[in-house]
């Protein structure tokens, strides 16, 4: 089969022609993929960024990137129930146990005992895929694995953050999104879905604010420099209960807890950058800051509900897999609009 | 009467004879003091490094320091009701307006109109003192002002971070307390009264663990350089679901959130130092950091309850108001064991 | 001025020329109504069904009515902060003391020491009312009185039992609503504000769920008998996370709990009716069954601003004070669509 | 091997001598039984009360009893991970499917594929017994099948109340423990080890209230007729937060709400009678009732813990596995003090 691999880091990806993944536990899945989403996160992989992590891990290079990854079930394991050949899935990014408290407590991205495949062992840009039956939820509603396949991660990583947000969200509050991209875009859909807050954009492309307001933001402010002030004077003065922060780096985290009013918190789910907050303000501002990772396997079959029901849609562009160099370098070059799709 | 002012920021309080406060809105009541805490934050208070605060509020100098104060009632506006002359009272820190949203949900403490007695306007170290209303709370089971009155500020805010702590605190998690000074030694009591959880105490000073042990510490790790190791020993390798700090400054904040365990919480209650967290960590292992100021007024209530029942005790030291400069001097010269209470 | 009283219970009301309520504690406000609500609870008093609440409060007749009220600021006593005369108002139902546990902790529902006017004091179905400073919010964003004093009560439950469930309504579950009237059909349009859940409305009568399919109900089943095996075909043959009965009565409260899913919960907001559960279906089925009042100050403060967003919209029918009898004969006899609002 | 068996309903087990139960599916585990609580569920069972659940569940008689169950692992099947023969095990009741919703939620006894071993499958009144890998609790910390086995039913059930009530029990609260039997003597030792809540304890028998009191009760109230009006005098005329009823039956169930203070909350875990509350009741006094399952997986690994520490000890009669109707016997009669524990 097809499958774009990692050779060495900071080189483009190649087209490789490698054997299908077989089965060799009892509870793996063999998938055809359908979709998979090209992540910011497969150029950091790429440039070496994570390479500690997959040290740790004992990956060897070459391997297969992708870990947003829809399609059909293939084979199944032995101790595999519940699963027919060619059901339409979508793939949890994580393979868990099932066994430890985390798993057994629905944080099963606290698994004790994980895979992401994609970062640490193969992953989705290619033909086949293997994966674990407990990561693969059955696609309902006329959901095809193309519309949805970015949901797996960009998708389910915003919808963990809003869902956490949502609980303090009463009428009458305000949620800022900073940064209307991948994630961002979708965030702004769930709380317009899940939440009767206010909605206020904060991004430095002025098209990116406009889909954002088509999509449901109530208010869209371009970051200049002034962003912090703006969004104060649109929160009384005081700033907003809930900020939601897609990229938290580039000087981004600086500002971010500014705009939380006291006693609200301030989601950290983009990275790159360094939290430096006076210890003085946390407690006599009683702000918090939360960290906020991939959602759990409820969360994502919470958010195929919502995408069935019509409440949230991707905007992406599609490529077939052998075009993925050109799908990296339009989205490094900030050609892309919307989430890149594979399609083998 | 007597009153400890301060005259000029970086020079020592001075005992002047000052004119008895009088009621002047319908909620005021003139509280006789019976017992009035003295805290570290008095000293900064001397320092100037509260300075903008101060001015804020237009504060003029002189005025009466003294933040944690228990009583009796000795006069009542015209509106008050409830209260009799003589009813012995602990007095919640903060003067609060009882209308804005923040007063109406219970979390008094984020009043938007509200004044801080001893910093912003006349406190405690004195014969008699204005308050509200509102900010006050009857004694019963027995209990004196000369006991309680450092559960006005350094209890209540103790308290209030456990109590938000004790929400994931259940059966075989562990719970570190960095600190175990005034604060401090008031968390473990806490923790130990109101969770099922392991403590674990961090502090620089042995006779310091050695007290927390005696009051029910299960751990006492002495901060030598390899306190985040110890910690981890203690925690299968992967930190304490929670970790409430009370130094906050010095490098601790620095360390200290690598005693949580991954989606664990770090409580920020010390202050003087600034958090550098990377926004890659916060996401990676999926933490939160917590900002923590003085509880609420039904806190303190639940406090006093805690301490009527013999499950919360203070250790301090008592001075006669006259010997306020001297109580100062032991807290800075690190010869005052336990609280300083001041007697007028 | 006017106020509409009652003299002996079963009888009508009579129009009575009284002297206006005048001040007599610190924090009263006399607010010149602009609008009073009618509740099915006034034909209960009338009746004589709330004889016993009214004996242990007091209360002699004759006494006015009315408890769903809002207006202008009249007059403000003596420790009143923040109102001005004219100033544009909606009163929360219950004059509460402030200071009590309940009070202080936000549920001031349950204050231990509260007046409720129109059941135990003289209420709004007259010129002007006696009421306190803590239970008036200030209509803004342009609220009239005409348009809003329903929400007082009626609104102000229906949206607290609402902001309990949407608690437990991540997308993909769905909420039962028994009874679309007066009450329900405002939960259905804060269920839709509020949450992702899918809103199932059963009601006896056809054009009452026409409307509430207009107002964004997802499903209308009739209640004709077979409502139970309906509402569980809707919901995979497993009933339903939520079920709001504002019904409650006439056996309605025997088959609704059939409604619910297994470790679902059923709000009980109507009443007259019994419940009649075995403690083998509470267990084996774990379900909760959860009693509701009218909502928090902070709660109606809540609504107001779903109201001045244009989210949540009243069904009223207007009549001048003069005709309050021709009003409740229309309620009675089933003729009066939409809430019935009273204008002096 | 041996093996109790229901041969014919209202008869008494028989000890046959069976084959071992075999692996049959991939997870499967064959577990040693070192010690089977018995319950007087079991009684319950032999008498019919539960034919209609056995039949929806295709079993057939004779079967084997016994659903608390500890011992050792003996055989694993092919997909069974993390487990090795020998291995010191609690059973958790239920063996689950670990794919639905509830199972990913950490709601394991919603599982919507779900065995109950002993009541629906073959029991633990055996030498050994088919079960399942995701039910088995590693045992640690010294603790032995015998000293625990009950508590995989029993005191699970148990903790689980105590875990949903702790969340509302601060201190000053009290909670009233209905029933000082097999569950509820684990009841008030979770309650004092996890909460500050004062434990008032209602019991019909004079020794049953003076063992609670030695195992941490506050307060002991024989139940002679006046026991609501006794716990209103211990609660300040007002009723407790939280009320928990191991009987729920006999019209206990009837009482037991009016021991509730208003927005409190009754947790029904006992069962045989039937609630009769009014609507008007749940609605002007906001209560709330909560039904009670069996814990969560995860539970049961918390009550371990608790049982390790030595916070939470059962009180036992050891038969041996062959004297089972003796038990019984002794259970019905009231001769049985403690838990009975069967040993193969």
């Amino acid at each position: 089969m097809k499958a774009a691999r990692l050779h060495d880091y900071d080189q483009a990806l190649i087209l490789d022609e490698v054997d299908e993944p077989a089965l060799t536990g009892p509870h793996d899945v063999i998938v055809k993929i359908g979709a998979a989403g090209l992540c910011r996160t497969d150029i950091h992989i790429r440039d070496g960024d994570w390479k500690a992590v997959q040290q740790a891990a004992e990956l060897e290079l070459p391997y297969t990137l992708g870990h947003e990854n829809a399609g059909w079930v293939h084979e199944v394991g032995s101790a595999v129930d519940g699963f027919d050949v060619g059901d339409a899935v979508i793939l949890h990014p994580l393979i868990t146990c099932g066994r430890c408290r985390a798993c057994r407590a629905g944080d099963d991205m606290h698994c004790a005992d994980a895979a992401f495949p994609g970062l640490v062992v193969d992953g989705g840009f290619a033909d086949f895929m293997k994966t674990g039956a407990r990561n693969l939820i059955k696609l309902t509603g006329g959901l095809e694995p193309a519309e949805v396949a970015a949901h797996a991660d960009a998708g389910l990583t915003a919808y963990h953050a809003v869902k956490k947000a949502a609980a303090i969200l009463h009428p009458g509050t305000k949620a800022v999104v900073i940064g209307a991209g991948g994630l961002g875009h979708i965030a702004i859909q769930c709380l317009k879905a899940m939440t009767p807050a206010e909605v206020i954009v904060v991004d430095t492309s002025e098209p990116a604010l406009k889909l954002a307001e088509q999509i449901g933001a109530d208010h869209g402010v371009l970051a200049e420099g002034s962003e912090v002030d703006t969004v104060k004077n649109l929160t009384d003065g005081a700033g907003a209960e809930v900020v939601i922060d897609f990229v938290a780096e580039r000087g981004v985290e600086k500002r971010a807890p500014e705009m939380v009013r006291n006693a609200g918190t301030y989601y950290v789910v983009g990275y790159g950058g360094s939290l430096d907050v006076l210890t003085h303000t946390m407690i006599f501002r009683e702000i918090n800051i939360v960290g906020n990772l991939v959602g759990s396997f409820n969360d994502l079959a919470e958010l195929m509900t919502l995408a069935a029901q019509g409440k949230v849609t991707l905007h992406t562009a599609t490529y077939p897999l052998d075009a993925i160099n050109d799908a990296i370098a339009d989205l490094e070059g900030g050609r892309l609009q919307g989430r890149g799709i594979l399609i083998p």
